[in-house]
């Protein structure tokens, strides 16, 4: 059965299943902020053929990733999830159970953070494009920007980078992962296929700055979706400011050093893209005990320094000292 | 110069422009809400070639359009707007000189209402795709819903219906006019390409239920985005009703009387959509005076009946007697 086969209505009545039912059916969903909070709002638009295709990557897992590349990008910003809403175009030979599992990918990842679908639109488009807009709150005092990393700050990730990029490769390319055993390649394919917004840092960094009683707003960042150099490039640009980052501490899965050359290992470590951890910059004093509260492979990188260059600073024989460029990361139009 | 002359980057410093500096430039857009009010959030997505085309719209219009679609809804759900996110996916063959026009056409439509683009998405598709989030804000009190509407509520319409439709068969098919005078035509074509969103309604009905000391959530309705039939239906559908529409008590344009056929006016009227005016169910005591104050063309057009099916009533030899049905409106993929 294909979505031209039900239309829209039809389709729509499928669709608001997975929606509370108090509040979709009006011309806008309407959404209780907490008091003295701030509305925190971001949007990602995935087009078929662009961000996913049907070789590496199924409904459900389209539907997972979607709903990941937002949440992250309100954890990024220290904000709670509040709820969704799903802009929705495909082509009339879609399969209606493609957007079921779809949708069942969204609120699988919407599900963890007790987060809803509240609206959306449903329309006709030559190919699948998904536009999410997610909505979350935060004190002021606790958001977290890009421009205020401050000369000195210590640079920590959240978690691990390059394992999205190895799982896309080898979905792409199988072979690929010849000298891996099965275990190693599916933590690789499912960190591309479900990777995990960090969310979970909000309360350990509210705890930890409530600890140590440090002012507020000593925390800049973002997430890295667009990949490690991207985020600390933007982050560093924004704050007028830039970064040595000590290559060999960086967090990478465990196989990259039997499996990849340095370089190819550092190009997805890099570059690759995402992950959807988080970069934070922190006074260096303070890095280490947040490090620990974060825990599993959070690390810290480098620092953030007076010239204004990101560069890799514990380079060897096989890594070749580098400037690292926004332009090598993924760029639309190019 | 096209857009992958100067890739995502290059768009984006373009696109910036559009937006205020203190805001963009995070993973996310942060906003205040007014303490005691709900966020009310809509989100619409256009497609070239669905939703418009380079015949009839330049990107101004564009522009304009999808914004006032939006902000419709918002009126429609009785919330002041605060802000929008834009998601946007351009095929790379796209000239920069569009993309910027469309963003002037959005922030002229957003302009009069203190309205601000804080964000959004800019991704490669294949056709120009523009998915719109709007945000408002309302005292819950005051929030207009679709299923609220009660056996024996006037139905008022805040202006008039088929004129956008009317102007749009005169840009696919000039000749179509050649009966009317410049002005005529004119006014028709300006009111596809520039509709206004009635957020001009609100302080009006919040005196009127100040004056009249109504209890609150008396007022129901929808725009007639998809039609005046449509948002009859949808919201006699949602509170499980009937309705009777006046069918000579429906605002038109002057010129349809003598321009076109009764059956081609109401048509046009019923079904047309687009005119992003307001469809209201009031208690029939607060009626006219709600219909003195809003002004213009606003005027009662029927009731709601607790029969289900909504019917024109006053027919007359010219017009057949007739049950208004929903799949006679615009409906993707069929």
């Amino acid at each position: 059965m294909k979505v031209k086969d039900i239309g829209e209505q039809g389709l729509l009545r499928i669709l608001q299943q997975f929606c509370p039912s108090d509040i979709i059916g009006d011309d806008a969903a309407i959404l209780t902020t907490e008091p003295e909070k701030s509305l925190v709002v971001t949007t990602d638009v995935l087009v078929e053929n662009v961000h996913f295709s049907e070789v590496t990557t199924s409904p459900e897992d389209v539907g997972w990733r979607a709903v990941a590349a937002n949440l992250s990008d309100l954890a990024a910003m220290g904000a709670s999830p509040m709820a969704i809403t799903v802009g929705l175009g495909l082509p009339g030979n879609v399969e209606v159970s493609w957007v079921e599992y779809l949708y069942t990918g969204m609120t699988q990842c919407l599900g963890s953070f007790n987060t809803l679908i509240v609206g959306g639109d449903l329309v006709k488009a030559p190919v699948i494009t998904i536009a999410i807009t997610a909505f979350g709150q935060a004190h002021p005092q606790n958001i977290i920007r890009r421009n205020t990393a401050k000369v000195g700050d210590a640079i920590i990730v959240t978690g691990i980078h390059g394992a999205s990029r190895a799982g896309l490769e080898l979905l792409l390319h199988p072979e690929f992962g010849k000298n891996l055993d099965e275990t190693e390649k599916q933590t690789l394919i499912k960190a591309h296929q479900r990777p995990q917004p960090r969310l979970d840092i909000l309360p350990i960094l509210r705890s930890t700055v409530e600890t140590l009683n440090v002012t507020p707003l000593q925390i800049s960042g973002m997430d890295s979706s667009d990949g490690l150099a991207d985020a600390v490039l933007q982050i560093c640009r924004a704050s007028n400011v830039g970064a040595c980052l000590e290559w060999q501490k960086i967090p990478t899965p465990k196989v990259f050093k039997s499996w990849l050359s340095p370089i190819q290992a550092l190009e997805y470590t890099l570059y690759g893209g995402e992950d959807f951890e988080v970069v934070l910059c922190v006074p260096s004093e303070f890095a280490e005990i947040l490090v620990e509260e974060i825990g599993g492979n959070a690390a810290i990188i480098g620092k953030i320094t007076s010239n204004k260059d990101v560069r890799l600073c514990d380079t060897q024989k096989e890594i070749p000292e580098q400037v690292l460029r926004l332009d090598r990361g993924f760029q639309h139009f190019n």
